[in-house]
């Protein structure tokens, strides 16, 4: 059994972005030499999630939008009685969920046909990390 | 270590479906010869999902409706501007959740006493696949 | 490879309850003599969940008031006809998924600075089972 883990940083020029990181799962991924296995991503700040969906502008920009909708910044939460300001954020973290768990098979990420993996910030403008665990043979 | 792999092909009659796989699984699992690990389960096409959860037709439209109301379908979505007509769907993967990991424990999946591991198709009518990977041993 | 499975029983006092489970997961992962794997949490019971989040008091209330906007307790449920009254309950545990896998490195789980695990109750008052199930070396 081999065990491979990484920590990716982000720290994002807005508060909400959608970054792509399948290209960088896959090089760790081809690093790990694991053929057969799992590759858990995991937002280890509160208020960042990871979304497998599409590359696509348009939806992508839906889903902030939405997201907005259904866990809309307002000053009201008991949470901003701390002095945060983000509660919103935790309630996005916890849509779109905060991690995800790849398969790996013949040594690369055996993802669907339109199936991309994106770090989502919600309350970002400072340094975050992701957490990547590979484990398999 | 023993690694297991295949694929689940679904096409479905309607639009919007819940197919109960717990069965399929458990047959796969069995196949597998893994006695403890891990069997992930991912919807790999990005407007659908997996749900773990009752096997109740009332509950079951009620989980639809309401998925209605969260993700509405509507025209104006931006993801439609690229001839597209399901943005709904995407969101509704992404509320009900794309996976589920299930534990294998004595040969068998280790599920609470109600739970069922349904697919959930929400822009069918249309070939799609799921991965179903086991690691353990 | 070693795996270690353990089950956490819960009977809560209240219909709706946050109970942060983070200490006794530690506990078991020690236990486990698992150096690097996952830990997989999983609700056995389909009204209840596992959120990884902050351990905020204001925090947690808001959660449980933006799930009872997003997925409230009515009579109208379909799933009420066969005598239930808590299909809110199953609503709330697929928005706050039902389970969370949690890496594990250098013998202790590798969380985020803020990130703490808790089971989520909905329907309460009666007892009920979490999963834990480790694989690993």
């Amino acid at each position: 059994m081999k065990t491979h883990t990484e920590y990716l940083t982000f720290n994002t020029r807005k508060r909400h972005e959608l970054i792509n990181i399948t290209r960088k799962l896959e090089a760790i991924v081809s690093q790990s030499k694991v053929r057969e296995g799992f590759c858990l991503v995991s937002a280890m700040h509160i208020t960042a999630g990871i979304w497998v969906n599409d590359e696509e502008e348009g939806l992508k920009e839906d889903l902030l939008e939405w997201l907005e909708e259904l866990a809309p910044a307002r000053p009201e939460y008991r949470h901003h009685q701390t002095g945060e300001d983000n509660a919103d954020a935790h309630l996005k973290r916890t849509l779109v969920h905060h991690q995800a768990m790849l398969p790996i098979t013949d040594g690369r990420l055996d993802l669907g046909p339109w199936e991309q993996v994106f770090y989502t910030e919600f309350d970002g403008q400072r340094k975050k990390r992701v957490v990547v665990k590979i484990i398999g043979e």
